[in-house]
């Protein structure tokens, strides 16, 4: 079967060379005479893909050298769990901008270990169809931390700005926009992304965080909860998910060889440009229900006039070889996922097929 | 590079095919065009996997329709905090069988979280040479639970009997033999198991557990750590580790092909035969502390005359092809993991170098 056009929401679309390299090593890492997956964790030939990845990292991102980055386990709903437990020390508060589903649920999960206060929301009907502004939050200048989700996977919404949180550390899920582009790690306290749309496979979360907050973290916690457990031992506290490291790191090789993050922001900007355009030159048939401002690069989601066009669009888009274009199941519609794996032509195939399946109507 | 005979204690050796049918499959799964990692873990295709490895699991071991196959993530570490979490109601006590290095872990963890017992231990100058006895052991009738480690890695021991608890549930860690042979899954209220070792790659863990302790399990945790989560969502609460279900769903689909447990238990049998036997051989110059009736059938420790002859040892069986044989680096001298995937061929190969060997002095 030809490679189709993969717009899932995640696990998502990887770059085809580094899902090749993954193939062509497979039985044989580095002439080692065994798969990477039957490497020990401790053994050297892992031990320089794990240090690779991390450097690629750094690389990619200039992350501060006050900074860890750790490799953890169990994507963004363990770490809605482990960043309160870490960070909300007895006595203190945590604020959280709710901006959709994933928000809501670690502001829950949160709720549930300590202290916390909603400090915005968009919510209107249970739909969020934009970003907060600045004056629109209520930020407590003692929190602990103020928690915020960087891209919006069902509503398709994105932040294009940073809310100023003063001497708060400003704690990101960015599971679904994670290195989409350049980003100031300074800005952030803490950073976790699920590694399953922007560089992998799932099942590895890559955290970077401030040292200091590692440090004054929580030891009350379970060891292997604490991120100064995994600080310490450089990520390799436990056995790590070696295979997903592997493939990130050749996932994270590829993007340096292929010209960093600016290229990739390039190829994501040309694709979101095509997909908007295309949804905006028929406001008649396709309706985008996130205000311009907040729209994501990441996550498009629109609908049409009806659920059974709707219906009739994905299904005769698979049949073109276009995938993972039902909207989330709490959300319907359409949304397309464009990750940084996903070919601009694949974004034109999708917009000239759009255009069509509108002209038909 | 030719295979290598991969002796490592984990991550370790697979079955060929099941690593096989991976590279053949990784680009294109089952005739959808993309790789299994770029499957939504919502669509057919893996759900698909998913419930075949649960089902495959089910008809290894016979699991009981009361029994909950779950898979979860972190390891045994993992399970280390989330057992206690789930099980030690407050107000109650737990029993701690200590045999080795990981129950210690085990029993540290638990410690943090509750009351806790130490109900056996074979320890003896920081070493575990053997498994206790029944008499040894002083279990509390009123426990929630008896944790144990059925085989222990590090010292190379292994229970080949199960301690008589009564009413009280029977949890262990099984992590480095799990379906090294058939077990009467009723003996236990929870069984966990790290994949690395036997089954799949690392990034997964396998827990067996009885309907009516996942159901009674402690409501006051965090939801990502509550067995009651992943049970009701059938282990798709949040994205799992879609790669390492696959592969372990090959290692179980070959291994149900090739005949089951019974021929993986003839295999292992065969092997530890093979290398008890060459250790036996010569008791001048192989020295294997661990008491016969104690030893594990997945990692044979043993000592030479001296750390320089050890050294040497490893170093000729590496230019022979034979890796993974140096033992822990908090016990030192020599260690050979038996997994189920490790070849009869390879322990003949060793055995006759360790003959060899000995006969040079």
């Amino acid at each position: 079967m030809p490679r189709v056009h993969n717009f899932n929401a995640g696990p998502a679309a990887l770059p085809l060379p580094a899902l090749e390299r993954a193939q062509r090593e497979l039985l044989d890492h580095d002439g080692t005479g065994m798969s990477i997956i039957e490497h020990s964790h401790r053994g050297k030939a892992f031990e320089a893909v794990h240090n690779e990845a991390i450097s690629l990292l750094r690389q990619l991102l200039d992350v501060p050298d006050d900074y860890h980055v750790l490799f953890q386990y169990g994507g963004a709903s363990h770490q809605f769990a482990v960043v309160p437990l870490n960070l909300l020390h007895a006595g203190r508060s945590a604020d959280y901008i709710i901006t959709g589903g994933w928000s809501e649920k670690a502001y829950q999960e949160a709720e549930r270990i300590g202290t916390v206060r909603v400090a915005g929301t968009t919510e209107v009907d249970k739909r969020y169809t934009r970003i907060p502004r600045q004056e629109e939050l209520t930020l407590d200048p003692n929190a602990a931390y103020v928690h915020m989700t960087t891209n919006n996977t069902l509503f398709g919404t994105q932040w294009h700005w940073l809310p100023e949180t003063g001497d708060v550390p400003l704690v990101a899920d960015m599971s679904s926009d994670f290195l989409w582009r350049r980003i100031d790690v300074r800005r952030f306290g803490l950073i976790y992304a699920g590694a399953q749309k922007n560089i992998g496979p799932s099942g590895l979360t890559v955290v970077l965080a401030r040292k200091d907050l590692v440090d004054g973290g929580r030891k009350d916690i379970p060891t292997i909860f604490r991120y100064a457990t995994h600080a310490t031992n450089n990520s390799l506290y436990n056995t790590p998910p070696t295979f997903a490291i592997y493939l990130v790191r050749n996932v994270l090789a590829y993007t340096v060889e292929t010209g960093g993050l600016d290229e990739v922001e390039r190829r994501n900007r040309r694709k979101a440009e095509l997909l908007y355009g295309t949804i905006d030159e028929r406001p008649d048939f396709f309706r985008a229900p996130v205000e311009a401002a907040s729209r994501s690069f990441m996550n498009v989601v629109f609908r049409l006039p009806s659920e059974e066009l709707e219906k009739r669009f994905i299904a005769e888009a698979a049949r073109e070889g276009m995938v993972g274009l039902a909207g989330h199941r709490s959300t319907g519609g359409i949304r397309v996922s464009l990750y940084n794996a996903v070919e601009v032509a694949s974004v034109e195939f999708l917009v000239s097929f759009m255009r069509a399946f509108a002209s038909r109507g």
